[in-house]
């Protein structure tokens, strides 16, 4: 697990905590947790050297984390190393748990993630959830989360919070899903509707999968744009290590920049928008396939046979995604462009164009495109280790 | 002057203040001289009722900042008052200033601003710098330095530090112009041919721009797509009050946003970007017109007039600045787009079929554009208040 370097004044919600005595013993708290969910098993000299605090402030600042259930303490480290051996240290596998869930267009999934970011328990529902209505659609979700919240009590662990990734907008800082096209839901208020248990957390699938992408990817850098498709196109970029989520919320609407401006109408109101490119369903009609369950599967195992009718589709879709790209590249002057969710399993096909494009029109300032290691479950991944996130950020908050 | 909330842990260049004691107490002085700066004159009780510190914890600060020459006392309050009178607390007048210059393709302008916020020295050299090498022009601008510099020195202020605005590209945290297409100057080192008597600083002319809009503007949010142009179409983004820079410092690349993907090609390598239709001699061409020294003054003048030429060229600009702007929107979200610089004398013109495309193509999650009420003296201003906002971000090491 790659660690960013983390501004531990800052949480998860970007608020910073109060700047007095105990923010500051907050902070440092929070410090102690971070450097050993990204390098334990350590002693409290290893954290004292890491986190520039004296070994004596560490050491009470890790008795209260143990007494908290959030470390653990492994035992006396084995001998041979230089000085008085110390206990090794590491972020408990029995505390708080984050549950994540996800509302796909054709899917529904949930999982929790203990503080070492391991799944400890999973539970899916394949089906179309296109045109049905919230509450049964949230009905179902919410069994799939009692279902994972017991399985994870039974392992010693206490569900955190619930953090769900929806395919639509969010209002900032609200649970309400504002427009979600693709399940054709507005305004729903997911607050509302779900079991208020535990603390819970609405965000869009791109936002989600790109901060996936940040915490559990391969050396990435702490500046991308992080770009996702299921049936519509998102993107959500990462600046600093930090999303930047835009005023309403609603920063990373790829699909809807325009690509060729006097080209085919958008549902959005807008023309020759990308998602009328390489949307799901422009790039079905292009290679003249009927949109079934299995939409990405169902191009990657034609492209792999060399269909030609959908080379030549992913191409087109490639070529758009270039252009799009250009304007996002030229605006952002991220460090590099991932391309996540569906979009990774079908990127043999569309980078070849998608390079083209974007490196012939950001000649001297274009930047390198990659596809995710993650694959589809980044959002899930995301959601339920940004509940995580938020207790390593603030341990003495989730103790309390 | 507008004061936006200040996250005073930051400085301005985004750097965090260390996490001790000291650094507690450095912040804690920032915040005293911040909020004088917004709100003085202030009574040290006023003073401690809005940065939320006990009067004796803000008297202390205060003795530092008078010693230091930052703050200055203005004698007794007026009686009258409730309590017993505070003498009342102001920036000094006396203390650092800002030396801020701008390199533009036909200017060279420099001024001197006190802590105030106060223009206190200027000047100005008119003259066409295309083509110029770097080494003429930057003796010429040493010159105005110093002219407005002795000038400050006279009015009992001492220069604190030299912020440069360039029409390109400036690599992050260097002293680097890239690419400046308009001077022809590529890969150019400022801070080795400027003296290093004073502090540096080199910024793209939209960054200070929007930097300026940012602390001097009316009623500004803080999250805003500022535009702007010389001869290019710069931008750039201020997102929670701080510039969003991009990796290697070129974010707000916005002139080079692909337009229509097939029309002309650009000097960048790409074809129909946003400068091939909305940059000035984009609009000089396609108003039949001749480049000459005021080109910008010459379209207002003759859209003023009525001329159906220059009208109608200015429509197009617009038309295309807004399917830009509409990719802008929809992948920032920003809560208004403000046209400075040369834009801002414009904007009558441009407006309506600007807002035409905007509108249509964001339905639903459009935003406000308006002009800038600072018009071409946004990045001067912008330059020499970034010396002074980081005298208050930082006073101790300002006084030191």
């Amino acid at each position: 697990m790659t660690a960013p370097p983390h501004d531990a004044r800052r949480g998860t919600s970007g608020a910073p905590l109060p700047d007095t005595q105990r923010g500051m013993r907050r902070r440092n708290l929070s410090r102690v947790m971070h450097a050993v969910a990204a390098h334990g098993p350590l002693s409290r000299a290893a954290v004292a050297t890491r986190i520039g605090l004296t070994r004596a402030a560490v050491s009470t600042l890790v008795d209260e984390l143990i007494r908290s259930g959030l470390l653990d303490e492994l035992g006396p480290e084995r001998p041979g190393k230089v000085g008085r051996p110390g206990s090794a240290l590491a972020v408990s596998r029995s505390g708080p748990a984050g549950i994540g869930a996800e509302v796909g267009v054709d899917h529904l999934s949930v999982c929790a993630v203990d503080l070492r970011g391991e799944v400890r328990a999973r539970a899916v529902r394949q089906g179309d959830n296109r045109g049905r209505a919230p509450e049964p659609v949230l009905k179902e979700l919410i069994a799939l989360v009692r279902q994972v919240s017991s399985e994870a009590r039974l392992a010693g662990l206490r569900p955190a919070g619930l953090a769900v990734a929806v395919p639509g907008l969010v209002a900032r800082g609200t649970g309400t899903v504002v427009r979600a096209p693709n399940l054709d839901w507005n305004d729903v208020d997911l607050s509302a509707l779900l079991p208020d248990r535990l603390p819970l957390t609405v965000d869009n699938e791109a936002n989600f999968g790109a901060l996936a992408e940040l915490w559990l990817g391969d050396e990435v850098p702490q500046d991308f744009l992080h770009v996702s498709a299921e049936i519509g196109i998102g993107a959500a970029l990462v600046v600093d290590g930090r999303l930047l989520r835009g005023t309403r919320g609603f920063a990373g609407e790829l699909g809807h920049v325009p690509v060729w401006p006097d080209g085919p109408a958008c549902p959005c109101g807008g023309r020759g928008c990308l998602e009328q490119y390489a949307g799901e369903e422009a790039v079905l009609r292009a290679a003249g396939l009927d949109p079934g369950a299995d939409r990405v599967g169902l191009l990657a195992e034609r492209a792999a046979q060399a269909d030609e009718h959908v080379r030549r589709a992913l191409h087109g879709a490639g070529a758009a995604l270039g252009i799009a790209l250009t304007g996002a590249v030229n605006l952002l002057d991220p460090r590099s462009v991932v391309l996540g969710g569906a979009l990774s399993r079908l990127a043999p096909w569309l980078l070849p164009s998608l390079e083209v494009e974007l490196g012939r029109r950001t000649a001297g300032t274009g930047c390198d495109v990659a596809a995710s290691g993650l694959g589809s479950d980044g959002p899930l991944l995301g959601a339920a280790h940004s509940v995580v996130r938020a207790v390593l950020d603030d341990p003495a908050g989730a103790a309390a």
